[in-house]
Parts: C-alpha cells; structure tokens; sequence
C-alpha cells in the first residue's frame, strides 16, 4: 500500500504530530454539506513551512493524496478526502507573522482565522476586510478565493492577498508576490493559487492589504414591495457613486423567519442593509443620499443610524439570516447554495430561483450580497431524506443553469469543491475547463493535491 | 522551412492581410527601446476571433513563432519577434463589441487604445481609468498588466478585466471570466492570461470594469524640500483614509528640465501631484485635508484648485515629465526603467537611485506613481553609443536589485520584456520562475507564442 507506506514514513518524521485517532478522522471528514463521513487515512500537523515540505516530499513519493484543512466551514465539501490519504490540518500554523503598517500589510500562517487577525491588529488603525460569514482561516479563504459581505468596496481574497509562500506537490517552496503593490513581472502565480482549492500546492504563509479602521461607520436599512424595487436601488446607488461598505439584500422568507426566530413584527418583505464607511460627514451624506434613491424606488420604510447599538438593531435580520432561514422549518437543516451573475440580471435571477423555489416542495429564503450580483439560496430540508436532498440539489443546479445562460458563474465565493464539480464544464466550455487541467498536470503530475477536485475526473 | 510552409498557407487564408512588405516589416520590427530592429517573416492582420485561431491552427501545425502587437508602446521589447515567425496586428480589431451600463462594464477588441474606448464611452456617465500614460491598446495593456497614474485608486488591468476571450496555441477558443463581478468557479485564468505577454495566447476580446465618471475633480500640487518629506506625507495620506485619485512624484532634476523645457522657473524640488475625485465638497475637503498633511511635512508650497485650467496648469509638469527630461541633454533619447517597492522602502530606494545615478556619467531623473510604490528612472543615453547603453542597463538593473531586496518587484507595470528578461529569477528564485515554464510548456507546448520571452529559456 502506497498510503500505508507514505504514512510509516510521517510518523517517523511527526510523531505525535501524526494522528490516526477516530475521533480526529471523524473531526477531519465531517463536511457542512450532504456529502457524507470520508475520514481521511490520517491527520497531519504541521508547524512550518518547512514541515510541509518535508510531508509533501514523502506524499509525492509514495502518491498519497494530500488534503489541507483549516476550520471546516466550507459549504461545498472542498476538504474532505475522497481518495483516502492525509489532511493536513494547518491549525497549528496560526501565527501573525508581521505587520507592516506603513505597508498597509500584514503576513500571517493559513491557520490564523479572520476575526483572531483583526483582533491581532485592532492596536494598529488597520483591520482585514474580507468577511465570507464565517470565522473562516485565512488559508481557506484564499484557497476558495472567498469574499462576503465588504467586498462590494474593499474587494474578495484576489484583490486583498498581496503574496504568498506556497508549498508545491513535490515539496519545493516558492514565493509569491510580496509587499509591493502591484507587479508586472510574468505570470500572476498569486492569483493562480487563490481558489486552487488546496489542487496545485498547499499555502503556507500570506500577505495580505490591510485597510484602515473607518473614521465613522452608517447603517441603513429599508422594505420593498418588490425585489426589483430593491434591485433597482443598488444599481442606482452605484450609478450615482455613494460608496458602500457593504449592501445586502433579505428576501420576503428570510423577513418570514425572522418573525418567528426573534418573535418580532417586521414586513414580510425584501430588505435591503447598507452600510457606509469614511469620515462622519460623509457617512452621514452617504446615508441620506441612499435614502433619497430608496424612495424614488418605492421604499416603504427607511432607517439609518451612525450609532453601535441602533446599527446592530438595523442589521439584527441580517445577522440571524442563517437561523431566521432555519425557523422557517423546524428541525431541519440547510444546503446553502451560492451564485453571481451580472448585476442587471439580478433581480430576474432572484426571482427565477425564488418562482423555482415556490415550485418545489422544499422552502428555501434568499439573501445576497447584491452589490457583487452575488446570491445564495437557503435550501431547507432533511439531509437524511434522498428525496429532498434530489430535489435541494436539483433547485441549486437550475440555480447555476440559469447563472450561466445569463453570463454569470456557478459559484460567486463558496467555490467548487463536491458541490459544483459537475458543472464546471458548463461555466467554462470544454476547452476552458481543460486548460485548468493542462495547468494541474503540470503542476501536481502525480495528482496527489486535493485529488477529485476542480479539474475533470478522468 | 517550416515558418516558409507556415507563411503559403497564412497568405491563402489572408490575402492582402497578410504582409511581407518591407516598410511593414520594419514597422513591426522597431520597439521604444535600445534592442535593434528585429522585423517578423511578415504581419497578419486579423479581424476576428475566428481568423486569429485560423491562423494560430496553421502557426501550430508548422511551428511558426506568433507575436502580437498592439501600438508599439512598450518599452520593455515585449513585440519583437525575435525568433522570426508572424508578427500578428490586433490594430484592426479595435471595437467596442457592447456597452452594459447597469454592469458597469464594456466589452472590446484588443486593438482599440485607451483613449479611442474613453471617447466611445463618454456619454455613458462611465470611464475606464487605467492610465498608463501612452495612449496604448487595451489588449497590449491586458498582456502586460499595465497601471499607471489611477492606480492607487481605481486599480491596474488586474481590477479591471472581468473576463477575456483568448485563442489557445493550437486556435481553441476559450472564455474566462465574464459580466459577473467575482467567481469562484475554479482556477482565475482571467489573471493567469493578463501579464502574460502574448506567450499564453491571443487575447480577442476583453470585457473590462468600468467606473462612474468622477462629479469633480480637485488637483494639488506641492513642492517639498527632500524626497523623504513628500513620500511621508504620501504615506500619511493614505493612512488618514482621504482617497487620492492620483499621486505622482517627480523629483529635482524633472523639475529642472522643466524649466529648460517651458522656460520656467518652479523650484528645482521635488513636486508632487495629486488628483481628486468625488463630490464637489468632497474634493475640496480632501484637498484641504491633503494640504494639511503636506504641511505638518515641511511642504514649501501647497497649491490646489478645482477649476478645470487651473488643474492643467498645476499638472504641467507632470504631463510635461518626458520631455522635460529629455530638455536636461538636448538630443539625446532615453531608456525608461521601471520599479516597485513596498511604501515603506519607497523614501530609501528613490534616494539610492538618485545616488547611483549621480555617481554615473548618465542623467536621469526620476518619477512616479508614489501611491502604489511604483517609481521610474529616465535615463538620458545617446542609444548608439554602446557605451551609455550599457551604463543605462547597469542602472536599471541595480535599480531592480535593489527593489527586489527590499521586497519589491523587478517591474511595477513595464513588464519583463527583452528587457527585464534576465532578472526574472533574481525576482522569483529559480523554482518560482520554473513554474512559469511549467505552465508555459503545459499551454503552449510547441514554444510558438511570443517565444524568447517571460519564461527561462534553455
């Protein structure tokens, strides 16, 4: 056995640091999807970039498949290990290994989570602003290419992730980038390492652009009768160029949960947060000036405010979406499903999943980050009933159809990992999606990087 | 001879677009460098996606190398065809294919330049805002990953291709990207083909991030004692959150040559220039904000305006920056080099190549984008003496060293052309620039796009 002979060789050079514990391999192949338990054969923890070199060199020589993991948090089953082999568990790699103030830069270890690093950095004026939801490790945001709920103005992992240190599947180290700005010398290798989703290397330390704590932050929310009308707001607004911070949008269901969740009284109907950030007049002028747009588009309600408490109180929806969604039915769970397409489809794609949705047997509420174009579907059932997880996966699939045909993508931030792999070729075209191959084999020819992932299964 | 066998059947497919003229030839041959004229086997001039894979079919079949070109612009040698083979002329393909304004996006042929897209797009409220100072063509500044003066605010071609078409080596077509904002669907091979420098493929159409068209623009200028002050006051700018939309430095010896060039008399000082876009308030309050940091700097004068003339007159200099320059040496010509750093380092290394300059029997001042970092040398050289021209080269190539062991890039935004060919591995160390030949080989494997250039060659 070539795993068993790749993992003899580990334990001699990790020790402890090896496990083959059932609990670790259970804790290792949990996923938050449908997919179900696939343990990995061991769990692998490294400390060092160094130390991932040496386990990649033993990997690669007896071919044994190499998965990274960092909080478990994806939606589409990027690290699970379905061909058997190690996970190599980054959490022990979670230093912030230097500020650079001046540089607006920090360089941190994968392992560091998002909210641990803003926490490093609260003492410096700077914060990271890439928020995909989640307390998410920085390594598997990058990965996965995340984004969230900020990027409509601070940008996803791509514009945020300044270089890297990668380890290559046959242990090589290379560098990436680097505290400069921008460069202009050869292939963008930064960019081709976020969202390889773990399949060309494993990402071992990180620059990343920081920015600085806004002076003032507004908040705003208002109901709509319509998606359209909530559509046609943010569109305007970005048109009249008011910078949001972040813009986001709860449809007429997710109001419905809420109800029941926080025992409140709100309309049953699309919502739209906002939130600005910059200096106390502009935050101020920002609000109005979108509370002006949100009218002329037959808001029913509007509300801002510049103080912590009355902002939360706006944004409270927003922030229980995920369990007002789940109110909606008690005792069941969730696939969440994630698309993006151009912003002048949105309100039509909105409402083609939501008619599909009402179709269906199952509920499932829609919110979005809709400045990006970008949705997702909370798909309610129960994940032990084939049927409904058919139909919660056939909803999703329509969903990424009806993306494509529109000019936009399967997957606007929670990547491909299980759950989109089928439809690749239909974003991409053959030829598009063989590329990705060529650059694989090229990269990792034995295939032992995340194997069963991103590129076409032969 | 293949590339002869190559030419019959490109010149039954083309016709008259298919050019062995001389003065065609020899157009296609020179470059704004100190490389000598290096004219193709002859110049197609495609009008389609389709005829550009045609043609690629036919290069790849008999192994003929393929170069494309643009305007000419670059100053690195990137479009001489220094193998032979088909020098490929994007100039006829230069349309706007579809404006979406709700996308805040367009999508364009490569040959179109900045300044013909603008014009097409002024009645539309938007722009596109990367300038790299020639008025070059979009696809020559996707190839390169170009930036320029709106960098620190709206972003290099790497913010602003949403999605390419490009025709592989051997003519299939591919798409990346597309009219959505952020994907994560797979490996981002938008980025992978921006910089690229025509080795990967043949970009046939962009589609490309636009922006409103600013309501006001405020300009600034001030004169500082020492380099050291103005970049302190750059860096503090941007640590005080107020948004330059350009911020340009030229040093004593610009301004010097300016006053020879448009007999002036400004201080032989370091200037620096500076944009802003937003409301009318807005940018008065960021230049007043502005005004206040370059003060606490020891500024020796701060001048600023809103008034369309005004912010000309102010520029001048900058506008004005190469041919300045070329005034402090009447007759000579110039090798333009290029850096970037991180900020923190920018201070030391315009002072380390100010020195090394001055010790050199060469002028050359220096200039640049100081907001990204990114800062330029023009060396005054008579480019038929080869002596100069190695002094010249010798200045470049410390420069890049010196950039690279701060950090730094070997290339903020001229990319690696003839010119910067041999640092590459300086910048990336030899397993970082072998994965560049990985994926070179993977993509291109008979070594016909652009070949000489951006990857190590054996």
């Amino acid at each position: 056995m070539t795993i068993e002979t790749a993992l003899t060789e580990l334990s001699s050079l990790l020790g402890d640091r090896l496990s083959r514990s059932k609990s670790d391999l259970e804790t290792h192949g949990k996923s938050e999807t449908y997919f179900p338990l696939t343990p990995p054969d061991a769990v692998a923890y490294p400390l060092s970039t160094e130390d991932v070199s040496a386990i990649l060199r033993i990997c690669h020589t007896h071919e044994c498949p190499v998965v990274a993991w960092g909080t478990g948090t994806s939606l589409e089953a990027h690290a699970l290990a379905v061909q058997g082999g190690i996970c190599l568990d980054m959490t022990k790699m979670n230093r912030v290994v230097e500020v650079a103030p001046e540089d607006f830069a920090v360089t941190v270890e994968p392992g560091i989570t998002r909210e641990e690093l803003n926490t490093e950095l609260r003492a410096t004026g700077l914060f990271f602003p890439v928020d995909p939801g989640a307390n998410a490790s920085i390594g598997g945001m990058a990965a996965t290419r995340a984004s969230g709920t900020t990027t409509v103005r601070y940008g996803s992992m791509r514009d945020n992730v300044l270089g890297l240190t990668v380890v290559l599947a046959d242990g090589r180290i290379i560098k990436t980038g680097g505290l400069a700005r921008k460069s202009a010398a050869g292939y963008d290798l930064t960019s081709l390492f976020l969202g390889s989703e773990g399949t060309l290397g494993i990402i071992t330390s990180l620059t990343l652009r920081l920015h600085g704590q806004p002076e003032a932050i507004s908040a705003a929310a208002c109901v709509f009768e319509t998606v359209d009308d909530a559509v046609a707001t943010v569109i305007e607004t970005m048109q009249s160029g008011v910078p949001m911070a972040r813009i986001e949008l709860v449809d007429a269901d997710t109001a419905r949960g809420f109800n029941i969740y926080a025992k409140a009284d709100i309309p049953e109907k699309p919502h739209l947060l906002i939130e600005f950030h910059g200096s106390e007049s502009g935050v101020a002028e920002q609000a109005e000036s979108f509370g002006e747009i949100a009218q002329d588009n037959n808001a029913l309600a509007f509300r801002w405010s510049n103080r912590p408490e009355e902002r939360a109180e706006l944004w409270k929806i927003r922030h229980n979406a995920y369990y007002a969604s789940l109110a909606l039915r008690p005792g069941a769970s969730a696939i969440v499903t994630d698309v993006c397409v151009p912003i002048s489809k949105l309100a039509d794609a909105i409402k083609a999943a939501q008619a599909d949705i009402a179709a269906s047997f199952l509920t499932g509420p829609i919110l979005g980050h809709v400045g990006d174009g970008n949705f997702h579907a909370i798909l309610l059932c129960d994940k032990n009933d084939p049927k409904e997880v058919a139909e919660a996966k056939r909803l999703a699939t329509e969903m990424s159809r009806r993306s494509v045909e529109v000019g936009g993508t399967i997957t606007g931030e929670h990547g491909v990992g299980m759950g989109k792999l089928g439809l690749m070729e239909l974003e991409h075209g053959s030829d598009g999606w063989n590329v990705m191959g060529d650059i694989k084999k090229a990269l990792d020819p034995t295939n032992i990087m995340n194997p069963g992932k991103l590129t076409r299964q032969n």
